[in-house]
Parts: structure tokens; C-alpha cells; sequence
């Protein structure tokens, strides 16, 4: 996969990129990065890359004509038929695992990083494809969004992740949280390694595990359970749980 | 405001603390941020931060010791009353604007990173006072919704943001999704700007970009006007716009 990244601070790319999967996928040739500065593409001798808003306010917008230019060189100087060009605002449909699997599949992605205050309408109207929030909070701009992005889509290249890690047991790759984890020492400052998990017996460990996720997730996303995949064995156990929680 | 970050990856950082909104509240004084590696604070020859979950199955989980005594560290050599230990996590509860507001609040934030795939249970239940998530998918690790967080926090706090900046117009500072704004030029490639803004006529121009926010929030986001602060006027317009779609 191809990513183009379009940002104005292109130096916040080095650290998040430099160090984790993303290193991987670029080193093992399944994910290509390129970050291409918008003010290469401005005119002047100022560059400049936003002006004052029509109608009075604070802030600078961001003006169309260089996000127009820098987007159509991306397009003319690469090559891929499958590919989607995404603005990070809040304004966008909420980013999840779903979205993450979708992007995914094409074989290009082209972030347009800005500064939320403010994009010109018409790049958020005729420029993109799709329009994408990682959530309801302010950042100052897009980059941190288009490494989040960039990070969740990796890992779902196949080929990035080695076998230790297993994306299929995360989170939300069922649907549910995740149960709890525990190494060594079987003991640390008085608190204890649930005994199910050194019993040995894997069908015991396997139903412990299933029925902490549902738990978990009945606790603080119950949300979440309207869409998970779950088997008659796992409903009974909640209806349970919610009968537990009512006695209390 | 002081932000400790526990990650092994501390080289993650360089790039987007270097360049954002949060040099400038380092620069100023407002925020102190000092990014501490566990791993000095694991013990033998190889200084392992990880190892094996018991029960069975793929991934390695973070050992409790060495991260109970990075928090212990943190905490000894520095002095704050009002302090908060953050671990990064998809169970935690998700992260918004009204949770920036309220950590905007704390002298102290620690931040854990660690590994999606295993934290040992005992640090998320024993070591850390709330389990904060971004978001519903997988990352590699806690750095990216640790700089997130920063980023978002940072701008809560009072002398952060330039007058020019003005947070309380974005979005999610009233509930609602930010109006479109538009910057020259009046007309690019046939798109024009809409001539409210031109007007000159500042009330015309408000009841404009209200109606306008309005309208994206309904459209993108209508869980939101749930808890928007909404005048009688807003009601009256949205009721509207929701008959107009029905006839649509």
C-alpha cells in the first residue's frame, strides 16, 4: 500500500513513523510513506498557505488553490487504480476497526493533514473523497489523526504483523474488549494470577477468558455488545451477569 | 501542568512534541513534559519488559514490576497534590472534549504506554486510576493516544492558544460540529464563495454559520445534538430541517 501523507509540519512524522509497526510494513516493502509539504505548492513569495476568513472570525483558513495543487501532483506522479483521498476533521464520520478493515483494501490513501480551525469548504467538499474524525475532541491538526490512522490500517496489511502477535485476539477483532492478561510472577505484592490461568486445563482457560471479555465489555462499553458476534452460550452468560448486577 | 509518558519507545516523541502546539506550551512554561523508558527500571541482564501470559496463547504481556516501580519512580521525584495516572487502553472509557477539560484540571498527568495486546492485569487494576481509551480499534501501542491526549489537554489550558486561535469556536466547544469557512479566493475553479459572507452584515453572517452547524451536525453527527446546548431558535430550525427531509 501506498500512503501519501500532505502535511504542513512534516518533521512530526520522523518519531511515530521511525519506531513501530509502520517501520516494519515500510521495511519489509508492504507499505510505501511519502509526506509531501502543501506550501511547496503555494504561490507568492510568502507561500502562503491560509488567509483570514470570509465573514469576519478568528483564525486563518486554510486556502484551496495549494491543497488542490499538492493533491492533483500526488495523483499525476503516482500510479494506483484503487485509491481514496481522506481529510482528518472532526466533522467526519468516526474512525473504528471497521473503517480501519476498509481503508485497507485500497491500494492507495492519501491524507490531507490541516489545522482544525479551519479548511476552506471547498477542500472538505470537492477535494476529498471521505471526510474522517478520530473522535469528539479538538487536536491542532491532522497529523496525529493521519498517524492513528496510518498505525490501525498497517496492521491490517497482511504480512505486517508476525505470527507472535496475532491481530485476530485484540480488541474489537470479535467485537468484544479483550479478557485480561497475566505473566510472571504468579504473585507480585500480594495480588495473584487468577488460579483458572496455571490449571492447565485449555478448555477451563478458553471459557474464563470468553466470560471475563463479556464481562468486561457489559461493564464499560455494553454498547459494543449490539454489534458482537455472540453465541447462545454467550447470552446466557450476560443475562446472567445483568441478573447479578440487578440482585446487588 | 507537568506530563510524565512511560513508554518504551520514547524516540516516538520527538517528532510531534517537537512540532505542535505543545512546544509552544513547553517554550512558554505551561506544560513540562519528561518522557521516562521503563525498561531502566527492569531487572536482570537483559532488562525484559515482557514474558509469556499465563493461560496459554499468542503475544507477550507487560510484566508488573518494572512498570509499578516506573510509576513509583515518577511519583518520589516529583511534587504534585493533584495528580492523575492515566493507562492507555481500548477497554478504558473513550476519550472526549469534556475528559480534556477535566485532566486540564490535574497539576500531574502520568501516561501508560504500553503494548495493546498485554498489559498484565494487575497494572491496569492496581496501578493506574483510570484506563482511557481513543478510540474503537487496535493500535500498536499507547504513544499515539498518549500524544493525542497531550495535544488535546495542552489547548484546555489558559494561556496555550493565541488570541488568533480562539478555541471556543471550534467544534465540540459548544456541542455542536464547526460551520464551513471559506477564504479567498471569492471564486476558485467555478466554486464560489457563498455571498452571506460578502455582506458585510455581521447578524446575517451569525444566524448563517449557526444554521450551517446546525445542519452539519444533523446530518454527520445527530447523536450530538443530544447534549448541545440548543436555543429555542436552534430547536425551531432543526424541527424544520428534519421536515424537509421527511418530504424529501
Amino acid at each position: 500500500m501506498r500512503i501519501d501523507i500532505l502535511s504542513l509540519f512534516p518533521a512530526m512524522f520522523e518519531g511515530p513513523f521511525g519506531d513501530s509497526i509502520t517501520r516494519r510494513a515500510v521495511e519489509n516493502g508492504i507499505l510505501d510513506i511519502k509526506i509531501t509539504n502543501p506550501r511547496d505548492f503555494a504561490e507568492g513569495k510568502h507561500q502562503q498557505m491560509d488567509d483570514s476568513p470570509f465573514g469576519g472570525g478568528s483564525g486563518m483558513v486554510i486556502k484551496p488553490e495549494p491543497m488542490f495543487k499538492v493533491v492533483r501532483y500526488v495523483k499525476e506522479t503516482t500510479n494506483y487504480a484503487n485509491r481514496r483521498v481522506l481529510l482528518m476533521s472532526p466533522e467526519g464520520s468516526v474512525f473504528n476497526q471497521a473503517k480501519a478493515r476498509e481503508l485497507a483494501q485500497y491500494d492507495q490513501l492519501i491524507f490531507i493533514c490541516g489545522h482544525y480551525e479551519g479548511f476552506d469548504a471547498r477542500i472538505s467538499e470537492n477535494l476529498a473523497d471521505e471526510i474522517i474524525s478520530i473522535g469528539d475532541f479538538v487536536l491542532t491538526g491532522g497529523e496525529l489523526p493521519a498517524m492513528i490512522i496510518t498505525d490501525a490500517v498497517s496492521r491490517m496489511l497482511p504480512g505486517v504483523l508476525g505470527s507472535e502477535e496475532s491481530a485476530p485476539t485484540d480488541s474489537f477483532y470479535n467485537g468484544l474488549l479483550e479478557h485480561p492478561q497475566y505473566t510472571r510472577p504468579r504473585e507480585f505484592e500480594g495480588m495473584a494470577v487468577p488460579d483458572v490461568l496455571l490449571s492447565g486445563d485449555h478448555a477451563k482457560i478458553a471459557k474464563w477468558r470468553r466470560e471475563k471479555s463479556l464481562e468486561i465489555t457489559l461493564r464499560n462499553r455494553p454498547d459494543l455488545l449490539e454489534t458482537a458476534e455472540l453465541t447462545d452460550e454467550d447470552i446466557k452468560y450476560l443475562n446472567k451477569l445483568r441478573e447479578q448486577n440487578i440482585q446487588k
